[in-house]
């Protein structure tokens, strides 16, 4: 029984190519004193990783050349000597891409329940993604029944989820996504009321129409010329939660917001966030989620990869908008 | 008895010069029923007229071609068929860049009494730059003592307030001005820690040299360049008032920020802010700040510029930062 895993190869300069990655034999590590060896099962693929990949300073330190790549994974405790996990114990842990890992039975591991939902939702709707769509919505955006919430990315983990719970909260949800396909699903799937394709080219036309009320909220996963569309349509006192810039972050110059004066003009709040930052609040937002995800007011799609070995393709095709909802690997 | 003015002649490209506007004799306005017929004592010209000469769509309409220059004044009653009205009472009003002007008694006019401050003081410090400063220092700012308040402008009649009012909190009030003889002013006189010259050409290492705990709240009159500067210096968990741009008033083309992923890293909060959106709490504020400068803690300087023929000319000062504190232009 061996380990395998994804090291970071070279830091790219742009596009992450699947050369900037490696494939690594490795022997399996052994638990020392109060640590748990798990096996890992799901492999969460997520836009942040690729931030991670440069040598910048940003919220977290970057994956050293050579260090495994980081992640969220969920797995099973194969070998305990930490008096709170024993072999079969199903744990959501940050192993990263790679099959087995050692972690500290205090340290960053939390138990999770496979017969309340499937364990590829403890990084998706009920994890991570799940959590940066509510607090980001409910904390920042604030909105109100009647108001209009746009959300970019609108397919993806979190933006599915931000969509839904506009819905649920009385709003107007209109999503941005990227060829009909998606728009479709986010329309007729997620039950928003309109989706924009963005890469039909008339995104400021296209927004207005399905906005006609203006824009009250706006969740940006994307960012670059998306977020001068959008502070052009957005209404007076509207909020802009920055969660991510995916368009961002394979471009080695940043792009230049230029309607920055609407931010004065109209009022605006623009404010980034990063979900932990909620940490101590993940339970209220769960059980939230939770309820909605078992009563179907919340509808999730994965798209799933399989093996170790294709983490590297899968993430290639995340950071292009070829995924479909939650991008996972399968590992087992 | 004539009156003069200053109406808009042309929509400036870029910069405003004398040409783009033009002085005229006018009849003595005559007050209608229920009018008041005022004497303007002082012209306010603050940065925000830049805005009313384009014709762009912003928070109010832009003055028309050939349409009296706006702005706000404090004048003597002349006449006045209004009963809350008579002659002598001195009023602050927005007849904009004239001598003479009618009023309607129940619309944009309110009384002031001279005795408690200079007449000028209510279009200055006790007029809307003090409640700007004292609104969005407060409400959006929000600043701990102990925090580091940055404000750019700091010898103008907003930021002056700002960083004085940021001292009264407990805060390190750092200046942004141009040249030598301001920052000296903003830190002897007004009582800033340190003041930044932006024309030395190393705006971003002397900031951090001034602020060594980083930037919490940064009081944005600015705009430019100086945006990207100083949300490289932002603190995690910081707020931005964005109050002013001045920088981009007389540009053709908007100057694009490049460091909005700051926002996402460092979850910064940016927010627009205009004065009037707190009309409601006006008399909180000015009893607040009519106490500190009553009580010496808050100064305050003043440009003057004399007759109303010389006010383009005041106003293109303003706008190439030539005035040191609150510019004005003295009527009578």
């Amino acid at each position: 029984m061996n380990n395998k895993r994804i090291v970071l190869a070279s830091r790219p300069a742009g596009w992450v190519g699947e050369d900037n990655f490696r494939f690594e034999d490795a022997p399996l590590p052994r638990p020392g004193d109060g640590e748990v060896l798990v096996k890992n099962l799901w492999l969460s693929l997520d836009p942040y990783m690729r931030g991670r990949m440069n040598d910048v300073k940003s919220y977290v330190p970057p994956v050293q050349i050579g260090a495994v790549m980081e992640g969220q994974t969920v797995g099973e405790v194969i070998e305990s000597t930490h008096p709170g996990y024993k072999p079969g114990d199903k744990v959501l842990t940050r192993l990263g891409w790679q099959l087995y890992g050692c972690v500290r039975g205090d340290g960053e591991i939390n138990k999770v329940d496979g017969d309340r939902a499937p364990l590829s939702y403890y990084v998706g709707v009920l994890g991570m993604p799940g959590l940066t769509a509510w607090f980001g919505l409910k904390e920042i955006g604030q909105p109100k029944p009647g108001e209009t919430v746009v959300v970019s990315a609108a397919s993806g983990a979190v933006g599915s989820v931000v969509g839904q719970l506009a819905k649920i909260r009385g709003c107007r949800a209109v999503g941005i996504a990227g060829g009909p396909a998606k728009c479709d699903y986010v329309v007729r799937e997620l039950g928003f009321d309109a989706c924009v394709d963005y890469k039909a080219g008339n995104l400021q036309r296209d927004l207005k129409e399905a906005c006609p009320k203006g824009v009250d909220v706006y969740f940006e996963n994307v960012g670059g010329e998306m977020t001068d569309v959008l502070l052009r349509v957005m209404n007076p006192f509207s909020r802009v939660i920055v969660c991510g810039l995916i368009a961002e972050y394979n471009t080695t110059e940043p792009y230049g917001v230029k309607m920055f004066r609407a931010i004065l003009v109209n009022r605006i709040k623009v404010q980034g966030m990063i979900v932990f930052d909620w940490k101590d609040r993940y339970g209220e937002a769960l059980k939230d989620l939770a309820a909605h995800v078992a009563a179907g007011r919340i509808k999730y799609r994965e798209s799933v990869v399989e093996g170790i070995e294709n983490a590297p393709k899968g993430f290639i095709a995340l950071l292009k908008g070829q995924n479909f909802g939650k991008q996972l690997v399968k590992l087992a």
